[in-house]
C-alpha cells in the first residue's frame, strides 16, 4: 500500500494503518488510538508482538461450543465436558460473558446455554438470530426422554431480558421442563435505602423464610 | 500454555491473553479490554488479522530518521529527503505528534528535529536523554561551515519547555547559528475574556504592528 496521507502529511502508512486499525475498537477514538500507536512504538517488540499473536489465535482458535455456546478453545467446552457436573441442569444466559461471571461464583454444578443475546424486536434480534432452537433441541419435545431436568433462566433483569425469559418458559413449559429463573432481591451489600421501587419490590415477593 | 485461571473459571486461554494484552495499552483497563476482546471475537476476521499486522509492521518496519528522528518506514524520511524542503532552517519539536501537527499547516518548507522528550530532571530526563547532541552535530560548531542558518524551537510551552529551550538555545548561540521560537499569543478563535494571564502577558510583549 502507497503512503497516502490523507490530511497533508500523516504518519508513516504501518503507524496511519495502525492508528485506524485501534480507532475501530469499541470506545477507542483517533485520539486514544493514536496513544496506544505510540504506545506500542515506543514499547517492547515482543509485547506488541503478543498481541498480534493473541488477536490471531482469537480469530483462528476460539470457537462456540457445539453443545452450550459458550467461548472454548476445545470442543465440547470444559464445561459440557466435564463428567462430574449435572448435565440436568441448564442454566441460560445471554452471553458468555454472563456464564463467566456466574462459574466464579463456584455455586453451581449444572451446565449452560448461551443465547447470544436476548429478543430485541427494535432491532430486529429474533429468536431466528439467537440459539434457541438448540436449547429446545438439548431439551427434547413432550414425552421423549430428556436428560434435562429443569432449566433456570439466567437473563438479565432487564425490560428485553424478562421478555426473553417469558418467550423461553412458555416454550419450555410446553415440553414439560421445569422452568426457574434467578432469584431478585436486594442486592448484598447494597443500601436498602437507596434500592429502586423495582428492586424492593421483588425483595417483598420474593421474600425468603428465615 | 495450558488454560491456567486465575479466578476460578475462566475465557478460553486466546481470549484471556488477548485481553491481558489489551489492558496493557494505555488507559485501557480490565472491563475495556473484556468489551474490546469481544469486539474482536465477534467481529470480522480480516479486521482482527489486519489489526495484528498493523501491530508486527509498526515494530518491524518503522524506525526514527537517522537525521531528524522523525518517525519514518523509509530512511532518510520524506522530509529530510526532500530536497525542495530548506535544509537551513530545522524546527525543534519534543514528539513526532508535534511534527505532524505543524506539517499539517503547511506553513513551514523547512526540516526538523525530534528531542524525543524534554528535559525533566524530576523523572531523570537529562539531555543524554535526548538527541540534543545530534542536533549539536547537525548544526555543527563555530567557524565550521554550517548548512542549518536558523533553529526554531518548537517546543511545548510549559515550564520543562521552556526550561529545554533555554538549554538549547545557550549551546546554539555558543555555535553561532540564529536561534528562534514558536510566537505566543491569543489562541485563534479563542476568547481574550477567558485568557490566562500567562496567554495575555504573552500577548502584551509579542504585540504586532499592523
Amino acid at each position: 500500500m502507497p503512503q497516502a496521507p490523507k490530511r497533508g502529511f500523516a504518519y508513516p502508512e504501518p503507524v496511519e494503518r495502525l492508528i485506524e486499525h485501534l480507532a475501530k475498537l469499541p470506545g477507542i477514538g483517533r485520539r486514544s488510538a493514536e496513544r496506544m500507536a505510540f504506545h506500542v512504538l515506543k514499547g517492547d517488540k515482543a509485547e506488541a508482538l503478543g498481541l498480534a499473536r493473541a488477536l490471531t489465535d482469537v480469530k483462528e482458535k476460539v470457537r462456540h461450543c457445539a453443545l452450550c455456546f459458550n467461548l472454548t478453545d476445545s470442543s465440547p467446552c470444559p464445561i459440557c465436558a466435564d463428567s462430574r457436573r449435572d448435565h440436568g441442569l441448564v442454566l441460560v444466559v445471554e452471553q458468555p460473558k454472563d456464564l463467566i461471571a456466574l462459574e466464579q461464583t463456584g455455586q453451581y454444578q449444572g451446565v449452560y446455554h448461551v443465547l447470544m443475546g436476548r429478543l430485541s424486536p427494535l432491532d430486529g434480534v429474533g429468536p431466528e438470530s439467537l440459539t434457541v432452537d438448540l436449547l429446545l433441541e438439548r431439551v427434547g419435545g413432550k414425552g421423549e426422554h430428556s436428560a434435562v431436568r429443569e432449566v433456570i433462566l439466567g437473563l438479565n433483569p432487564t425490560v428485553e431480558g424478562d421478555g426473553t425469559g417469558l418467550y423461553l418458559a412458555d416454550l419450555l413449559h410446553a415440553r414439560g421442563v421445569k422452568v426457574t429463573r434467578l432469584a431478585r432481591g436486594l442486592p448484598s451489600g447494597g443500601n436498602l435505602e437507596y434500592a429502586s421501587k423495582a428492586v424492593l419490590g421483588d425483595a417483598i415477593l420474593g421474600r425468603q423464610v428465615v
